[in-house]
């Protein structure tokens, strides 16, 4: 991948001998300890996210060294304010001032993150409970309109930004390898295929999903498997793009894309799927997304939610929120469970598949390096640098394991109509067209 | 299976013509008002469980049928003072007045515990919080003496009790059937194995093992997977027999069967195993249990475990509660959630195998009835009368979705050691044992 190139700016201290006249060196004086004073600060917040291996270079050259001397990337920091403000914030700041060139990492980006990501959970432990009060209510709000606008912000950015590095399905969710140098390409239709396994589906059958991305899995259910789907988003420009295939691919008989939110889902189905907007759903609106699945399904039905997780509760990091997913909040197992557990679901199955993600991130990441002419054109030089990191950030959380991926299957309570075991999951491919 | 076979009293009310003097009137008017009360109120109680389809047949002959006319089963209760406890609480006393043969099941015991448990749930919904904060307090604590007495009370009964209805290892908890028509040998040694896969177990390996009932899992761990086990447990008849087996099948310097509480579980290891404690810890120790969990595993452990769980919190029946298992709680997952929550364990992978134990229990109350003459030699007909409820009832709301079994997979957060997919838990029997 590509890795900044920038150099830090001269080591100007002046080593040379000046004869100081008494103002002057009142100023220098004063100079001088305003600036020991900021990097204590930096050495101090440094220690506050876990002393992580990296090496940090200031505009005028002086260097600022991890504890033990270890280092697997440096980074620069360009002028006085972006120190001060990386200080009093560096969740938030440092995605802001790296999109605008005003922090530097020089190595690996990667290398670089995980450094971090390796260290700063640790460090926070104990100060969660503060960062969740401090930060929850700070999450755009889900409202139907607040969603509309959260989603806009995201997926409506345009399609052909997103062809430039999804698969040619445009799957933007977690693939899933059977081995690690599967293609992505092919893993897509693999995760395609491991939810439609899990969900049972046969042909004839019913089925609703909610936040359907580009249509990907709705049409791939009515092809592979032969059943009706009934779709709904409110990315205005995901819909579009998957109205158009469903025409292009003769489904569009079989496959509707509503453009509406999923509270407003209407109509009885055998199976619900959601793959990836649980995420945007936000944690208070869970036993109203209960409620929808609970009125949809019919008395045999069953579903199955993919998303995003955490191993405990606590808010997306405010840089991703604030400027990547506004109102985004990925849940923990716990929080989940207020979906279903109000309604009587059975939960029949949760997998974590987070390194998955991982290696579903390094394949975007390099096909976004790869076509970085063609975003340059597009975007604006904070946008490209804003997006690099959010895909570096998001494949190192779910590398170091501060981000899960959960497919969660459920069922109603009382029937039976339930798998015997999950061996019909791993039957060799092939084996799986529409009737297991 | 055997059924009750008593006959109802006979239908007596006196249809014949007797000379009315005026106190001897006035006594039965009162007495015809106060019996139109009880049925009056059982009606409602029976309205209050969901209407089953049962009839119920008083001692004076007198019968209340379903509203619909529908019986898979008829219920006797052969005095007035069964009627007024059934009434006032039909969770806790049906089973103490079944037990006492002052009520009885006409039909199959099965047929009418569906019949019950395919209504009651859907009837008292709304009353899920009500239930919970009358009942909640009354479990008997297990703090570490209360829990002693609590194990006491329902595993030290005798192992040649134990013998006459479990597998010939003596597993105690739900089986793994690879196809409903396994035998129960065979899947139990199968749910052995599916433990040991999803622990992903090597060659000398240390597992801890809490709650390891009789042995057998421990034993089959060393001997099989290579690995050393340290197995706690509180009652005194299991950790006996279970070092007897040990040291006669010569894995006794492998497996060191230690009793004492989960609590004080000592030392670090490479996994951690649970299956069938958990339903006796309580929910309000579970932050504990996950504290000894985290002190208990090494930076790349792992762990399983294994218990009835519930779709929502609610408490466990309060006549199973008092007299088949004091202090015995299964969770919800949000409830199990606290374990690992708190830890920043990950949960990777969560299966629900409330089907297999449904089966599990039809074995077991077959082999019950099969040695029902060996029971009522060791023990009082209340005794017998009140196992056959608990299985015959728990295989009912394994069957109906009342109940859960949930086994749960997690390793710390921060390595990659874990599987990438779960294929390797369904390679063919015979390719798993040692190296995984």
């Amino acid at each position: 991948m590509r890795q900044d190139k920038a150099e830090p700016s001269s080591k100007s201290i002046s080593s040379g001998f000046n004869f100081p006249s008494p103002a002057r060196e009142q100023r220098r004086s004063l100079g001088n300890m305003v600036f020991a004073a900021e990097t204590m600060l930096l050495t101090k917040m440094l220690h506050g996210i876990g002393d992580p291996h990296v090496q940090v270079v200031l505009w005028n050259g002086q260097e600022i060294s991890n504890r033990e001397g270890k280092a697997v990337a440096r980074v620069l920091i360009r002028d006085r304010g972006a120190l001060l403000k990386l200080v009093a914030d560096p969740e938030l700041y440092f995605g802001e001032l790296y999109s605008a060139q005003r922090i530097e990492v020089q190595g690996n980006l990667l290398d670089f993150l995980e450094a971090v990501y390796r260290v700063w959970p640790l460090a926070s432990q104990g100060k969660i409970g503060k960062k969740l009060l401090a930060r929850f209510y700070d999450a755009r709000r889900n409202t139907l309109d607040g969603a509309r606008r959260n989603i806009h912000h995201h997926y409506d950015i345009g399609n052909d930004f997103y062809k430039l590095w999804l698969d040619e399905r445009m799957v933007y969710t977690c693939a899933y390898f059977s081995s690690p140098d599967t293609s992505l390409e092919d893993a897509q239709i693999a995760k395609l295929d491991h939810v439609c396994r899990k969900l049972r589906l046969q042909p004839g059958e019913k089925v609703v999903e909610v936040g359907c991305g580009w249509g990907a899995l709705a049409l791939h259910m009515a092809r592979h498997y032969g059943v009706t789907v009934t779709a709904y988003n409110i990315s205005s420009e995901q819909v579009a793009f998957a109205r158009q295939r469903a025409y292009a691919e003769g489904l569009d008989g079989r496959v509707e894309f509503i453009e509406d939110d999923y509270r407003n889902v209407r109509g009885e189905f055998d199976a619900f799927a959601s793959v990836g907007m649980l995420e945007h759903v936000g944690t208070d609106h869970y036993q109203e997304l209960g409620a929808v699945i609970d009125r949809s399904l019919n008395d045999s039905g069953r579903g199955l939610i993919h998303t995003i997780g955490l191993n405990y509760p606590r808010p997306m990091d405010a840089w991703t929120e604030r400027h990547i997913f506004p109102g985004a909040c990925p849940p923990s197992l716990a929080q989940m469970m207020q979906i279903f557990e109000p309604f009587d679901f059975s939960v029949l199955d949760v997998e974590n598949l987070r390194l998955h993600y991982a290696k579903t991130l390094e394949h975007w990441l390099q096909r976004y390096e790869n076509n970085i002419e063609r975003v340059t054109e597009m975007f604006d030089p904070a946008f490209v640098r804003a997006w690099r990191l959010y895909l570096a950030g998001s494949l190192t959380a779910f590398k170091t394991g501060g981000m899960q991926l959960f497919q969660v299957s459920f069922a109603r309570a009382g029937h039976n109509q339930i798998p015997w075991t999950r061996q019909h999951i791993y039957l060799p491919a092939g084996a799986h067209d529409g009737n297991l």
